[in-house]
């Protein structure tokens, strides 16, 4: 850290250029046993069912009432067409209210934890430390900024304008004479592997100098990073630990790790060990 | 100012939350005869022809060459397309450092100097005097971000994150194993008019307390801060000094002011006069 903050060393980086950004789901907090906004978004279709009576006969609908997973993958078409429907034609201060409803209730399966508590505790160490040294922390997920925003700057202390992420076409309208930005059915932007570097130029204009993943939705965030010139720090969390968390990498249908580790190892970019590495892995106490 | 910037004050406003978002044409610079990022992209339109051999049939080429402005009125179509055409294929690097180059170099057709030396004097001071009671300043422009980003930081104080324009398409790509973004030539997102709200929703999901602009491009963005709760702030420069800049509303072809205007005297924002309110227009000396 010296190198980079050390006035006249060879590596010195102004703090302007201090840029780290970090992927959320399964680096900053847990995506198992599937990406926790996906289980926000299938509860908001099952609340929005009773205005839309043809979802009955929907077979994406059919299957998520019986939880029925085979049938589910089979239809993620008219999933993914429910999904978009059921949370669109809303204000976008009416979906932040529903995000903030739902995060406060909400439990993990399997922690019966609210899921903000499941955030990683040495990344949140590791946040601040940066901080302390300069650097700027963004997010850049694959999930989408409205569900991130909410609770980013108490979670991590990060704020609302540096979460990178994917978004939903918003269009502005007068209602009743009253400006609204009203979510429409259509997805704006992906921010997840090739994504990920797009997203970065046209929300901050910056190359990161150091960047932390944990999938191959990653790799091209932490290609992009890793080019730049003078020093760079790439970083993948490896799911390692069946017992505190979750083990997962090369098969895994959420948060794949696969060629994004072959180039680590590659490339000699730090892969760190969640059973080895990390004392702790959630926060002791609600926070 | 003291209103919201003291704790104890019933329009106390946070720091986090004192966001204000201006305008760039006509509002932090010069957009006269032209908007000036256009007359950047006509040259680059001159300077890529040698490469399309077809083009010297195209109309809206001919006119350019010809500087027909009623042939050019009525080919804009055909001129977009070789816009698009002639600042595409590139990497955002290369195309970063054409935009440098231009602007270190290009003079104004009638002030003769930098286009970077016409930005407005009392403006550069309401940015500092924000930013020194706390505010973030941030540029919500129709022009593009790479076109502002490499000169912002140095003019106004404002750095690339928080510059929020318009934006091409541009693909992530390994060249010879190097990453890339490489721009296409489509528009990814225009962020005027109604588009502006969108852009600060997107760029930084909170809504701004202060905004300043000139133009009908500007209205939404006006619109939508005004409607937030607790003090709020609505400008506009009007152009009405001929003699030290231009004088130019309602029937301008750029940055007209008209129903911005209206609204404006209906809801009672403050609409600054260049020729009575503004002292010197321009910075002295070069900076």
């Amino acid at each position: 850290m010296a190198s980079v903050t050390r006035e006249g060393s060879p590596t010195y980086v102004p703090p302007a250029e201090r840029i780290a950004t970090f992927d959320n789901d399964g680096t900053l907090w847990s995506e198992q046993p599937l990406y926790f906004q996906f289980l926000f978004l299938i509860e908001q279709v099952k609340l929005a069912a009773p205005k839309h009576p043809g979802w009955k006969n929907n077979p994406a609908f059919k299957a998520l009432v019986a939880n029925d997973q085979a049938a589910l993958a089979k239809h993620q078409k008219e999933l993914l067409e429910l999904i978009a429907v059921a949370n669109s034609g809303m204000t976008v201060e009416a979906y932040d209210e529903t995000i903030r409803a739902w995060l406060v209730t909400a439990k993990h399966p399997r922690f019966q934890r609210l899921f903000t508590d499941l955030v990683y505790q040495p990344q949140l160490e590791l946040l601040a430390y940066l901080r302390a040294n300069g650097f700027k922390t963004l997010i850049v997920s694959g999930g989408t900024i409205e569900f991130m925003r909410p609770w980013s700057e108490k979670a991590y202390g990060i704020p609302p304008e540096q979460v990178i992420g994917s978004s939903q076409v918003v269009t502005y309208q007068l209602q009743n004479g009253k400006p609204a930005l009203v979510r429409q059915p259509k997805l704006d932007f992906i921010d997840d592997g090739p994504g990920k570097p797009v997203g970065i130029y046209r929300g901050i204009g910056r190359r990161p100098i150091l960047a932390f993943g944990n999938s191959d939705g990653d790799l091209q965030m932490l290609q992009y990073m890793a080019a730049g010139s003078g020093a760079r720090l790439a970083l993948l969390v490896h799911h390692d630990d069946a017992e505190r968390e979750f083990a997962y990498d090369r098969q895994s249908k959420v948060g794949k790790l696969d060629k994004a580790w072959d180039e680590a190892v590659a490339k000699g970019w730090t892969v760190v060990s969640m059973k080895r590495d990390w004392k702790q892995v959630y926060p002791a106490a609600p926070r």
